[in-house]
């Protein structure tokens, strides 16, 4: 009896999960396999520069790294919380209407870890998917944290329609081995790889102007081609970046003219242009 | 009778990780909220100054991010494998007789990616610390993958001796909300905190030497006193860092002058009195 009801709670929640998922025409993860080389910035520019173009209030952003969710900090938006009403829970809004879910809207504060191991995280993505009312979207972008393990398999295994992954990386060549990790991983769980962003790449120094290459550069493209997989652009270092994400600003919107925000640009086109190529019929 | 069996094999097994580890005179864990930090750097140039001070062929590593081990890549050694013997498998043997145990010892190809959810990562780790034949130790250090999952719950169960944690930051106020939460994850632990380290911390251009705050500076020592945690030192950006980590040199060894080298060694200065103030009587 006890299974039964199991089993039944478990097809609601797969056919709340489709529905709920069926008004959201684009989901694109953001994934790498090592930490801290930009995932959040990437996806957090990403879905900004989506709604500034043609998408204001049609896109989500889902913060899927559980254990250092970084999104909101970055939005400006960590004192904001889940409304919950009667069908689900809201996510939070952000600039250009940006629908945002985070770790960080349902925690008592931001010192707070989530001290959780595999299966209980599994649970919360599909939570996050399920039983958040995302509404009518264009696009979803999925921020994972960083490596193979859970969170990444969760989301691929919820989201079979997946249009594909942005890996992103540093070019750095202790970085490229694990980047390699991450594209076999995608290609193991037959998920479409966008292309890979190098970010990172190279300091211009703002006093001499002189370029320093901290972590090297052309690492993500050696690895693109390697693998034959589209290498979509370079981010170079810029202080501002860093300045910007901590008062919890979009880079793009406050350095629209900045070389980084040149690199988003272009690497927003080729994304629009991977989607374009899989709608034709 | 299978499940007394089991219960055997357990009890064996906890006895065999006991010996094994009370060979090792003192342990200590890397960890970070937050990926791409230089808990792996951290690591291995802790690891390297304990050889170099007088523990030489007595101190291990343990490479404990499954799915992006880069330990290996640091030393120069990503081309070894352990050797298996009848009492178990031995660490691969590094400079200055460091012993080094890594995933990527194990794993066919540096591409191969670690697709694991959280109860094998759990087995992984246990069987590193049970199964490995370690010797005797002065110091084993344990590079733990960011965030408050798994592969650190692994080792804080399996170690209640642990002598304590090291926890790496980047200065940015974006860390800093991760930051608290691998504090606050150690004190719910009972696992004591050893100080926390500031990396990237402020970038000398080489052309020009201005200093520019890629990542802002301080932010490390704030968390560290509003949360009562002593301080370990700060580690400023050089880009031979990335170069001789890239060419699998310890950095520390090859510019022992360097104010990145000094900062390193004021943090061990730390860690070695955090250690004799424990074993007064």
């Amino acid at each position: 009896m006890k299974a039964n009801e199991n089993n039944n709670n478990d097809l609601d929640e797969q056919s709340v999960l489709k529905t709920r998922m069926k008004k959201i025409k684009h989901k694109i993860a953001i994934i790498s396999g090592k930490g801290g080389v930009g995932k959040t910035l990437t996806a957090v520019n990403l879905a900004i520069s989506f709604a500034l173009q043609g998408h204001k209030n049609r896109v989500g952003l889902l913060d899927a790294d559980l254990h250092g969710p970084c999104v909101p900090k970055m939005l400006g938006m960590d004192e904001q919380k889940l409304r919950v009403g009667p069908v689900g829970a809201f996510p939070a809004v952000g600039p250009l209407g940006l629908k945002v879910v985070s770790m960080v809207f349902v925690l008592e504060g931001p010192e707070v870890p989530v001290v959780w191991r595999g299966p209980i995280k599994m649970r919360a993505i599909q939570q996050f998917l399920t039983d958040i009312v995302w509404g009518e979207l264009d696009f979803l972008f999925i921020d994972l944290p960083p490596g193979t393990g859970d969170e990444p398999l969760s989301v691929m295994k919820l989201l079979p329609e997946l249009d594909g992954v942005v890996i992103v990386t540093i070019p750095s060549e202790v970085s490229q081995n694990v980047v390699e990790k991450a594209i076999t991983f995608s290609k193991q769980l037959n998920v479409p790889i966008i292309g890979i962003v190098e970010n990172m790449s190279g300091f211009i120094c703002p006093t001499c102007s002189n370029e320093t290459q901290i972590f090297k550069t052309g690492g993500g493209q050696r690895v693109a081609e390697k693998h034959s997989v589209p290498f979509l652009g370079r981010i170079p270092i810029d202080p501002r970046i860093c300045e910007a994400s901590d008062r919890g600003h979009p880079f793009i919107l406050e350095n629209p003219d900045s070389p980084a925000a040149n690199a988003f640009a272009q690497i927003v086109d080729k994304i629009k242009k991977y989607i374009q190529n899989k709608e034709k019929p």
